[in-house]
């Protein structure tokens, strides 16, 4: 598979949560994290989509964002991965940024430039990668 | 809290409905304005909202869409929030545009320079952020 | 209309599946392509949605994935629009391309300029753009 999102996590479908037009998909990742992906059912049904199923999930990284401290906040987005920055690609408006979690695994993101400069990201800064589960795509070998 | 996302609303908690596996919150900002989300039943439950309780909506500048001119027409895209362009930050592929809306809050919006230069945008001009209601991150304070 | 998303697909709607919260509305466009919405019923009753309504769906171009190898795999994403690059505008980081799908329609896609060298995307080269069904705005004349 050849496919322009900048980040593709497979593992294993580890629960499915069936709503009437959604489904809720938890993925655990071959690296151990968890990712909740927010699909249609006619998708469920299409995949085949099942607890134990391996899948993969695909997530644009423009559709990442970054936080740096979180202040005790809770936020709605259901994924969360902690990891430190490994390289920025600057650009005038946006920047990609690449965050290495814990066991190797890599995760893009494309923010503001603004929003690097404010959160004084630099190579070696701990930051969480937060990405809302609609923006999840979900995929299985044919 | 430090986050990439450029737009940050705070404001409190006006009503929800709920469905299955997703509910509708609606935050009215202090600035006054509405802003509807789309979350899931989970993180309702774990953020423990209600109507009443303080809130804030993060919403990436990119996944912000502006609008000059509606011709009548009407979207399903829940958030409009009616402003004034007061700065554009030009990069080659997208352009940063800050939305000044009455009260004084600022919306990002971060598009393509072909559409700045389609829509003719410029300092002073009246636009219109569109922001689907499943684009919408809720946060609380710990 | 003058409106900031790159892609705008006139149509009819030509099926709507309804929950609580969502509703899942098909358009099939001018050109002849299906494209899935998710949206709210609050938006399906406001815009009065109904099968063989005229419509239109907005989509962000940084909100369209590419694939140029499926390698047989299956993926959630609903919508999926087979054509030819037929222009790319390079920058720093992001690349606007342009697909030109059978019947003339064009999809604009913002991806990143890695994954245009990964993908050796130049005009010619055949793709398909996969557009998350909840990342479709819908919209009706007035």
């Amino acid at each position: 598979m050849k496919v322009s999102a900048r980040n593709v996590f497979h593992g294993k479908v580890s629960a499915i949560t069936a709503g009437a037009v959604n489904s809720e998909v938890e993925l655990t990742t071959d690296g151990g994290h968890k990712l909740v992906a927010i699909v249609t059912q006619a998708s469920v049904r299409e995949l085949g989509l099942a607890p134990g199923k391996p899948a993969f999930a695909l997530v644009k990284a423009s559709w990442v964002m970054l936080l740096t401290d979180d202040a005790g906040v809770r936020l709605s987005a259901r994924n969360r991965l902690r990891g430190t920055v490994s390289k920025l690609v600057p650009g005038a408006i946006n920047t990609d940024v690449v965050l290495t979690l814990p066991g190797g695994s890599q995760v893009h993101a494309v923010i503001t430039s603004e929003a690097v400069r404010e959160l004084e990201l630099k190579e070696g800064s701990p930051a969480t990668a937060l990405i809302k589960a609609s923006h999840v795509v979900l995929g299985v070998a044919g």
